[in-house]
């Protein structure tokens, strides 16, 4: 992908000072730009870096006043850091639907159809009776299982795992060996001490917008008809546990190593912390932010809670308790102290002070 | 895969009322079933949808009597909800069993063997010196390494890797992701700072009827001749992490995102729940239940304890404890309070109080 | 690989007593040793099992006298535990390099280039532009995304994603399923409770002698010509979260799932042991010693110190006030007991006290 000056600039709607014509390929930082590259200048902190740097083109604002030679082309604009920013979603866009077209050998089973514009990486397999949408990107050594349904503008990366009968929606993202629709944890105990598996029939649904992390796992529903819900919106991290029958609703954030036990209904606007751990069959209110670590052993029922510790509390007194925590020690010595002074105190209480 | 209505009541033992010949292909729950499907009525509060249902054909028991007209075929059983549950049961055995045969591209190495009524999906990677047994699923880009055995009626779902020499029994279900072999994380440090990588060179050995989630990580032993060992039974959740040597006894259960580090040895019929820590070189008694987030630091010597807490003792003594630190500042004030009133009461102890 | 017992004794400098001319083709421990394996014997403890073993070999103490007939071949060395670990060393080596060529079918892109002795397993796929070293094992299934580089002696094994423009030194190894270079977790929150994707446009950077466990996941840095960076000699275990634009120092070690967030610069030298979070935006010192479950809100700027809880702080102090916390519930029923016993003490305080 090469642009000239003149075209970025046409759609930045700046105006272009120097040789317009010139080639750009990639967007760098001023200090570090190299020919063939495009910056910004936005902090006049930064101003020395634009007399010496390398880059092809530069973005500068509009009443920008040089104070030594320039050799880079110059776009002038409102807000250079918000023009770049732009420049760098584009960019983005362009890198991740760059890809398209079949790389051979792949893989695609019967009564399957595709949609306009895609990409199938080598090795990417698509089973019986799946529809992919248009601008869908598959990379090598995705596995789309039997019945699955993948919306429009979605991106399926490297070695991602979609168990039959799961639906991805429009604009999603999932990352490297994410599993998607593997059976959730059920095991019914026998009386011989083993445990009997019970079938999971159910499936995973992923709404529109949804963008999930490496190496996360969701469970399918248990039962048939049900499913394992991720809401419009949502975005999950790496590493996330999602068990069977959970719901996620929409727009909710949760960090890197976060849990979710079977059948929990998370509520809207959530914001789980990392390595967050929430047990099963709870339902957590709209707009809950659980701090790193804490673990939820109950329904979570009033809205906007800032919630920490395990189980969880308000976070302000988990921070003022865990101040005391600190001085337990302390607090024991005094105690035992009082205690001696203490007319008439019985004594006994104190065979079982800490050691 | 499609069954007349007469071939499932032969199967269930029950009666037939209506048309025998109609087809099936799939189960739902009454409320939801379309043509082609076959539900379940048990509990009488689902009543009214037996007559306006789209199923083909639905399971009641014996002695139910229609309050109105039905235009599903029925069969008429003792107890609906075991027939039903049944009926899911061959169902999900099927699924499970239904692919067969060798798609292509796959690879298999020189002097491997494989049993009968195999399925090896494509891009499925098999070794050198591998020996597979009867009814084995091996979904899309397993990987099977060098010298590996699995048994029979064992299930190796899409990406899963199987490091060589790994052993694998019967009945076993792999997900997907899941890395069994990888090294054991043993490094040697040494006088300039920088370690030395101790070769790992042990396997590991999965029994039968064990079933592993995805994304989780077994590694193997250190030692030639010696291996990681999960025993009958066990049943292990998603993206675990199960270190060098462990071994895990018989009929233990062990959620999500758990950790037990090298060399620790966990009994039989052990319930951990999700994000558990055990540390290494540990013996966990048989019938020992960890709740979530909990650490163990210390051998566990008495059988059937249930624990909590990072390092764990008793549960209840834990949430007794718990329940006290989350008025820790209440307390400390209270002990303020206290010292202030006491007569002679040495007050230089309270420069320790914390603010 | 089929070894004569001189050559063997060559490379270890031993002399040999017996049949130079047997085979070996595998170690083993003397206890358990057939015929073909090489065993030694260092423990006097074990010196029985030399009079019974099958081994072909053993590595014996220059000095040992034999009590009994000993059928094996002997190699004498100077010490034989040294010995035996040099040829695990070695053997490992041939196990580890062993596999190479190229096998079918697997994809190699555009003006990407592979040095000498390099494995390329079927199934694997090389995108565009990428440089490969000599004697680099890339196992099936790896994907190696575009513009990509690779080290002399890296093992990439089965099922590793490396993103596009990732940067691995010589002599690392990384583990099965493990992602890197994902994007970032970065959405900036919109007015309507949404999340606009912040596109994530640098790289990983893994400096050499570098291991990497099975399925973790390092994130790429967020903008152009950052870089998420593992410094030379780091080890990392399996399931481990590295968030954008995170260092690891040089040495530093981090046991099984834990987590560093976004920006945060891990000192050199540092050893986390499993299940650790580490927040986001802060700087470790060198040396740090950090406990099980432990969890880092601060930066730490002290360095060498030993680290326990959540957040953390000195781990002895940790253990204090934890073994008082067991306690907890006693010492409110001592406070109490208190409270009642002193004179013209204010018992309103005790309706906070914790029932």
């Amino acid at each position: 992908m090469e642009f000239t000056v003149n075209q970025v600039a046409a759609m930045l709607g700046g105006e272009v000072k120097g040789n317009g014509n010139d080639k750009i390929k990639m967007l760098a930082k001023i200090q570090d730009a190299k020919s063939g590259q495009i910056a910004f200048l936005s902090n006049p902190k930064y101003e020395q870096y634009i007399y010496t740097t390398q880059a092809t083109a530069v973005i500068v604002k509009k009443d920008f006043v040089a104070r030594k030679e320039i050799t880079a082309t110059l776009i002038l604009v409102d807000d250079p850091y918000t023009s770049f920013t732009r420049l760098l979603e584009e960019y983005h866009k362009l890198i991740i639907f760059q890809k398209s077209g079949i790389e051979q050998p792949s893989f695609i089973g019967e009564n399957s159809v595709t949609g306009k514009n895609i990409y199938r990486g080598a090795f990417s397999y698509i089973g019986n009776n799946v529809k992919v949408g248009d601008n869908v990107k598959i990379y090598p050594h995705a596995f789309i299982g039997d019945n699955v349904v993948i919306g429009n503008n979605t991106i399926i990366h490297p070695g991602v795992k979609l168990y039959a009968d799961t639906k991805v929606g429009d604009n999603c993202v999932i990352h490297g060996g994410t599993v998607i629709g593997s059976d959730g944890f059920g095991f019914a105990p026998q009386e011989d001490g083993s445990y009997k598996t019970i079938p999971q029939l159910g499936n995973v649904i992923i709404e529109d917008n949804v963008t999930i992390g490496g190496n996360t796992v969701i469970d399918c529903a248990t039962l048939f008809g049900d499913a394992t819900i991720i809401r419009e919106g949502v975005k999950l991290d790496n590493l996330i546990q999602v068990a069977h029958n959970v719901e996620v609703g929409k727009h909710t954030v949760i960090a890197a190593q976060s849990g979710i036990s079977g059948s929990t209904k998370i509520g809207e606007n959530c914001l789980f912390a990392g390595q967050v751990g929430i047990a099963g069959h709870l339902v957590i209110a709209n707009n809950t932010s659980i701090g790193a670590q804490a673990g939820v052993s109950k329904s979570i029922k009033e809205e906007g809670q800032k919630l920490m510790g395990s189980p969880v509390f308000d976070v302000k007194e988990y921070f003022k308790a865990y101040a005391v925590f600190k001085k337990l020690p302390d607090l024991n010595y005094r105690l035992r102290e009082l205690e001696e002074k203490v007319p008439n105190h019985n004594n006994s209480a104190q065979h079982s002070s800490v050691e």
